[in-house]
């Protein structure tokens, strides 16, 4: 993955964001120039952004928002629900399983796998299955993409079995640093990484 | 944030938990093509990160293992133990309270604020406290960093009462995109536009 295409497909998730709260307040079309403020960043990098996708407005007029954000969900998915599954439903892994967010964003965690007894729950909403389902749940229900919050002695095992599984694409918040292959694209979420860098800056500005 | 130093320090984190691992297997001694091969990256690029912090080997000997680890751990802040306080208690504010990895990366969640009157638990071994209190909180235990997990109705105003708190660092995890200012550092991290990434480049990939 590209930084720099990573960047764009983030600044069209940052569009259709805003552009969904301007609907609620009413605005019907909008500039260059306002999405540009909105996200911090130029007109003519919006204007570039678009019309890569042939986002098309008119000069005087801006773009129709309801047309944006059609035209954003297509490329982003967004019009369709994605299901997702959770590989390890400790803290975090449980907490996700119940994240009101990925509602909102039209994704659904369709499973969780665990090799714990104590937490399998087959029944439950959101079930919970035992680690050795995984193959063939992923297979049955057509699942691309994982998130990994198991610890870390079994992260390397439990990579392996969602890659050879057929999964394309996995959130990792695992401590093991992972690295996109040829057939599955990695994304590492490293949460104490995160805030050591914090730290770290914070320090080196106040030593400055 | 510059992303070429931002890299850098995940870097030097990323040498040091390679090195406590090999430290535990025995090894006394490590060259930069080790470090090199665990990171993916090239043995003249570990030479010149370690060249630039003064980490000195010798050609034909390697790096001491322990004197490493010992420099990265000054350079990484990582010989106290970092305070830092998660606001909102929701799901993911709960779990990364009892986060384990935390506590091995020598970082310790002092307390969390709510405004939920339900969830405030000022006697818990790491308190809950009411929202009002963390002015007085932050400036009586000198914190520096924040996790915010708020929803996104409140994100802003807890985002301006933390910085005028003296907060210095932030990892946000709410949906609202915020940016560096000079007197406060922002680590934005939102779960569901990754996932939504992850989805994008894998539809394209299969698109080409």
């Amino acid at each position: 993955m590209r930084e720099s295409s990573r960047s764009m497909v983030e600044r069209l998730s940052s569009y259709r964001s805003v552009l969904c709260k301007l609907k609620t307040l009413g605005f019907v079309k909008v500039f260059s120039d306002n999405l540009g403020d909105a996200l911090g960043i130029s007109a003519s990098q919006v204007r570039k952004d678009f019309s890569q996708f042939e986002l098309k407005g008119n000069k005087k007029g801006g773009y129709q928002v309801d047309e944006l954000i059609e035209r954003l969900n297509e490329i982003l998915g967004k019009n369709e629900v994605q299901d997702i599954i959770i590989v390890g439903c400790g803290k975090i892994g449980t907490a996700l399983m119940n994240y009101n967010r990925f509602t909102s964003e039209g994704i659904r965690v369709v499973a969780g796998f665990d090799t714990d007894p104590t937490v399998i729950r087959p029944d439950a909403r959101i079930p919970v299955l035992d680690l050795s389902e995984l193959e063939s749940f992923v297979e049955r229900h057509g699942i691309r993409i994982a998130i990994m919050t198991v610890p870390e002695p079994p992260a390397p095992q439990v990579y392996e079995r969602l890659v050879n599984a057929g999964i394309e694409g996995i959130l990792n918040f695992t401590p093991m640093q992972l690295r996109s292959s040829g057939s599955c694209l990695i994304q590492n979420v490293n949460i104490e990484r995160e805030i050591e860098n914090l730290f770290y800056f914070i320090n080196l500005q106040n030593r400055e």
